[in-house]
């Protein structure tokens, strides 16, 4: 790894992930060329223990997380990731038999996903441990998706089902059953939604990391438009059903990274059979309209009337 | 800023640093064009309060730090930095009154340095300030500089002084006079050498971080060469002169973000005028020498015998 050699064999750890560019993790900085008529995505994401991860998270779902929701970043641009970097700050008390199950973790996502570890650095930290992935993705030139892109009158789409990490997060503390283990693998192992080429069907696209409602609120905000979510159309696993949750509580939870989509009724057709070929479920659950002041999100019962949400029916960003 | 939206007022304080390609640090990835002809040279290191700052370092040069160790890698690899990414896990204790004043430290090294912030993250931590930097800079292709070139018969040559900032933090900690402030300044804000090209003069390059006689032991490991480094030859400040410290330490003391370069005889009068051209200062301090085992440092006294240092004149890596 480039920087300080703290921690050497986290850098034997890793050194068998490392691919072409990455020479070997033992120069000042990786190299990456060109590819003609690609631009290049890059996304960074930092998660620390006991916010991100539970201190008692296996090792190998920890480099997973840290992983995919880098991933679904990549997802969210419609770009294809190839490598990534990884920053540690390790506190004392993780030792060498952790970071083996961690990069055990790592290595099986990175023959998953086609991606190759291109450098990083490691340290050490009295507080708790901090890790960050910067990952790397081409995109076709002037293809890439965008936040700001949602037109009046699109329809908003989700990938997967929504609610099940933040019930996975509330099962790991003992406060909603997990009979089968689903939620809680939602929270620890989220499906980045890779694999659909959107450019021309999707106007924008983000991944919902912060929650529904909110994530919502970013498309409409950066989008100067208004967003309805009709609360009834958002899928729920079999597992989020039973629960008896509450939907307002399954809409701000964090943490699916599922896609939010917006698109035009003339690209659903489109928008279906390519999820149908990436064999990723999509569903249509609201839609774009005008706002004179942007940012607005509603979320609509049933009955077509608000829903009273634990902070309020309309959401302000 | 990527990711979580858990300090909306560190984004507004780093929004100003964004530019082209950030997509204004509000959509999942940032993006950059190629260039054609050139190579992307990617670099990060992590920097942790108390342990590679101080916490009552000014947040300015804490910030500048972060860039620079960064940029010095850039240099290492005979690389243009032009972007880069930041990621701040914060604890509670560090206001909005000390991000001010880092991002204000951020601000004027970006000009100086020619780089734009790209993306990043931010998310809260129990522990001390842990940031990591990722820096983006364009080589042409074929020409980066690595640590594995260096041959037999080169000439070990050195930017700038050695030394002065293991005295800076020995000087913060109380224990090394520092009267006009030098060498506390070399040790909070490095100077990285950047604007020489060295392509076609030096065959292996790295930046000093982790002390002089260890980076030399990553040259002659990486190239599988022995290296003398003669001590006398070794420039030092003047503050260093008169601290009185002994040689061994300031070769064995880390911080110095000098470029150490392996450049054939036949090639010393070309990078004497590249330096001279860039406004950098080169001494000659050693040689490369023929290794059966590669990985071998030795230091030389004024008198040509190895030279006890505190972990041995032999230096094994």
């Amino acid at each position: 790894m480039t920087g300080g050699g703290e921690f050497d064999f986290i850098a034997r750890l890793f050194q068998p992930l490392a691919g072409e560019g990455a020479l070997d993790l033992r120069d000042d900085a990786a190299l990456v060329a060109g590819r003609a008529g690609y631009e290049l995505a890059i996304s960074t994401d930092t998660i620390v223990e006991s916010t991100h991860f539970l201190p008692d998270d296996p090792a190998g779902s920890v480099g997973r997380k840290l992983l995919r929701v880098n991933l679904s970043d990549c997802a969210a641009m419609g770009a294809e990731p190839f490598g990534w970097f990884l920053n540690v700050a390790r506190p004392p008390a993780r030792d060498e038999a952790w970071f083996i199950d961690f990069a055990d973790g790592l290595a099986a996502d990175q023959r998953r996903f086609g991606v190759r570890l291109l450098g990083g650095d490691t340290t050490g930290t009295s507080g708790p441990l901090v890790l960050t992935a910067t990952i790397l993705a081409w995109v076709r030139h002037g293809e890439a998706l965008r936040r700001n892109g949602a037109r009046v009158g699109d329809d908003l789409w989700i990938t997967g089902t929504i609610g099940d990490a933040t019930l996975g997060l509330a099962a790991l503390r003992g406060a909603c059953a997990d009979p089968d283990g689903s939620l809680t693998q939602r929270y620890r192992v989220p499906e980045p939604r890779l694999g659909m080429r959107l450019h021309g069907i999707a106007h924008a696209a983000l991944d919902v990391s912060d929650g529904l409602v909110q994530d919502c609120g970013h498309i409409a905000r950066e989008s100067g438009v208004a967003i309805t979510i009709e609360a009834a159309s958002v899928p729920l696993s079999a597992a989020a059903r039973s629960s008896g949750a509450a939907i307002g509580r399954l809409l701000a939870g964090g943490d699916d990274y599922e896609l939010l989509l917006a698109v035009p009724p003339s690209r659903a057709a489109a928008l279906q059979a390519e999820a149908a070929r990436a064999g990723i479920a999509v569903t249509r659950i609201g839609r774009v309209w005008e706002a004179a002041a942007g940012g607005r999100v509603m979320v609509l019962g049933a009955d077509g009337a608000p829903l009273a949400l634990p902070r309020g029916g309309w959401q302000h960003f």
